[in-house]
C-alpha cells in the first residue's frame, strides 16, 4: 500500500514558497511487532517548523532535504501490533507531513475519550493550547486582575492566551494584522482593546489600551512588538517569550531592543520557554481546556486546509497571516 | 559655617566632563528639632547616576542644574538634635556630592558597630555588595557548582559578585578593560578565567574559558557583553541585568542583542533588578558579608580619590576605566 508524504525539495531562503516542498509517494509497510499503522486524520503546520528548515543547531535538530517532514498529527489506529492501542483508537504524534505511517508506540500518545473534533487536539487543547496556558500562567505568572497584552493575539497561541487572561478576569489587549482579525478579537474573543499593528504606532495603541502600563506582554512576534512592550511595563512586569514571527525568515540577524536597560530600575523579567518545559502540566491543562472549550469560555477557531498537497502552502500561510487561530490539515 | 557640595553645571552630553560640574559654597545650619549634623568623612560615585543627569522619566528623578547631587555618603554626627542620634556616631545617607549637612534623620541609617575603614560601608558591605548579593544570589539564583560569568569583573559590583560566586564553589568567568585588571582578577580575586574585553572576541574568550556554556552571566556592561553571552548560555540559565555602563553615555539609543530568540529554546531569564527592589535582604547581607570581609574571603577592593574638588573627575572614571573596586571620594 502507498501513502503520501512532505519533505523540503530546497532550504528555504526567507519567505517559504511552494517549490520549497515536494510530494513524495512511500510504502507503507504493515506493522511488525509492538508497532501499529495509524491513517492521519490531520496535520498541524507551527511557525517553530521554519527554525527547523536552516541548517543550524537549535533545540530541535534541523530537517534533512529529501526526508519526510515531521510535526504535530492526529490520526486513528488502522492496525495495531501492540496490545495497548485498538482499531479505531485516536492518536497524537509527532508523524505529521505524511497521510499514515507505520511505526513503534513509543512517544504516540493514545488521546482517550475526545471530546471536540479531533483537530482541536492540535491546537486549542493540543501544543498551541499548552503554550498558551504554560506561558501565561507559569512564565508569566499572571494574576487575577492584571493587564496583558499578546501579539500575534489572533493566531493559535494568542487567540487562547487572551481567552485564558479574560477567564483569570483580566484586562486583555491584542494586536493581529488584518481588520478582520481585528474584528474577531473584539468580538467574538473578547479582548477588550484590540489593533492592526500595521496601523500607526504598536506604544500609542498599548497606552491607549492600557493607560496604566502592562504586566504581562506575552511575545510571539518578536522585533517592534517586544520594544514597543518593553517601553510600556509596570513595575515587576514579565515578558514571556515564545516566539518571534517577525524574525523567521529573516537572513541576517535582527537588531534586538533597544530599550532593554527599562527592565532594571522596572524589574522586569524576559523569559524563553518552550512547552516541552512545562511536561508535568499536561494532564491539568487537558482537563481545564477541555472544560473551558467545551463550556465555551475558550473559543478554538481553525483555518483549514485540505489535502496533504497544500501542506507547504499552508505552513507558508503562517507567514502571510493567512489562518485566523490554529492552522490545520485536513485529509478527510 | 560654610561648606561645600557639588552640583551640576549642565547636563553631560555623551562622556561627562569636568566643567559639566560645579562647586557651591553653602551656608551649613545648626540642627533644629529632630535633626542632625553631619560631617561626611567619604562620598560614592556610582554608574547609576549618570541617567539621573539626563532630563528623563526614570526610576529615580532626574538631577537638576545648580542643585546639589546626591548619592551614598557615610559621615560621623558633628551636633545632634535627636534622642537616637550621638555625636561621633557613623551614619550612611544619601547627602553625599557635600562635605557636610544639616538634616532630619528620616533616610539616614546608624551603622553601629562598624568592622572595618568607613569606605568599605560605601563598597563591599555598602549597595554595590549588596546589589551583587541580591543579583546573584535571588534574581540570579546561582546554585552550587555552576558556571559564571561576570562583566565589568574589576568594578564595584562585579569583583564582588566574582567573590560571592568563588564562595559557593562556582567556576568564575570576568571581563575587564586592562591588563592589570585581568591579574587581579586572575591573581588576587581568584577567578577561574580572566581576559580583557578589547583583546579578541568575548564569545571565544567564553568558550574557552567555560566549554560547557554559562549557568549566569551578570550583566553590568549590556551591549556586546550581553549578545556574547546569550550566545553561549546553557538551558534554564539566567541573566540578572545589572547595569548597561557601555550604554549610558549614548546619545541614540543602541540596538539591542540581536540573539534573544535563542533565550526561547533554551529557556533562559534575563531579569532586571535594582538594589532596593531587595531591602529585605539587608541585614542578611551586612551580617554576611562582615564576616566574608573580615575573614578575607571577599577582598574589598577600592580606588580612592582626595577632596570634594575631585568628585567629578572620580565620577567621569568611572566611564573611563579608572576604577577598580569601588571609587570613592574621601573627605579627610
Amino acid at each position: 500500500m502507498q501513502t503520501r508524504a512532505v519533505a523540503l525539495q530546497e532550504r528555504p531562503v526567507g519567505m517559504p514558497k511552494t517549490s520549497d516542498f515536494q510530494i513524495l509517494t512511500q510504502e507503507l509497510p504493515d506493522p511488525g511487532d509492538g508497532e501499529i499503522q495509524v491513517k492521519n486524520v490531520c496535520m498541524s503546520v507551527d511557525p517553530y517548523m521554519r527554525g527547523r528548515m536552516v541548517d543550524r543547531k537549535s533545540y530541535v535538530p534541523p530537517f534533512q532535504i529529501g526526508e519526510v517532514l515531521s510535526g504535530g498529527s492526529i490520526g486513528q489506529v488502522s492496525k495495531s501490533n501492540h496490545a495497548d492501542f485498538a482499531e479505531g483508537d485516536y492518536v497524537s504524534s509527532h508523524y505529521g507531513w505524511r497521510e499514515a505511517y507505520t511505526a513503534p508506540v513509543q512517544g504516540i500518545e493514545k488521546l482517550g475519550n475526545i471530546v471536540v473534533a479531533p483537530s482541536h487536539y492540535l491546537g486549542a487543547i493540543g501544543m498551541p493550547g499548552m503554550t498558551a496556558y504554560a506561558g501565561l500562567l507559569e512564565v508569566g505568572a499572571l494574576k487575577e486582575g492584571e493587564t496583558v497584552y499578546v501579539s500575534g493575539a489572533a493566531g493559535a497561541v494568542g487567540s487562547i492566551v487572551g481567552q485564558i487572561a479574560k477567564i483569570k478576569n483580566c484586562r486583555v489587549l491584542g494586536s493581529a494584522g488584518s481588520a478582520d482579525k481585528v474584528a474577531l478579537l473584539s468580538g467574538e474573543l473578547g479582548f477588550d482593546y484590540a489593533f492592526d499593528y500595521h496601523d500607526g504606532s504598536i506604544l500609542q495603541h498599548l497606552r491607549e489600551g492600557a493607560p496604566d502600563g502592562l504586566d504581562v506582554y506575552f511575545d510571539n512576534v518578536g522585533a517592534d512588538h517586544l520594544q514597543a512592550a518593553i517601553m510600556h511595563m509596570r513595575q515587576f512586569g514579565r515578558i514571556p517569550l515564545c516566539g518571534a514571527i517577525a524574525q523567521y525568515n529573516d537572513t541576517e540577524p535582527r537588531p534586538g531592543p533597544n530599550n532593554l536597560a527599562v527592565a532594571i530600575g522596572l524589574g522586569l523579567t524576559l523569559r524563553g520557554f518552550i512547552v516541552s518545559h512545562f511536561n508535568e502540566l499536561k494532564d491539568q491543562f487537558r482537563s481545564d481546556m477541555e472544560n473551558w472549550v467545551t463550556g465555551g469560555q475558550v473559543i478554538s477557531k481553525e483555518t483549514v486546509y485540505d489535502g496533504i498537497e497544500n501542506a507547504g502552502n499552508a505552513f507558508i500561510g503562517l507567514f502571510t497571516g493567512a489562518n485566523t487561530g490554529k492552522m490545520v490539515v485536513n485529509f478527510e
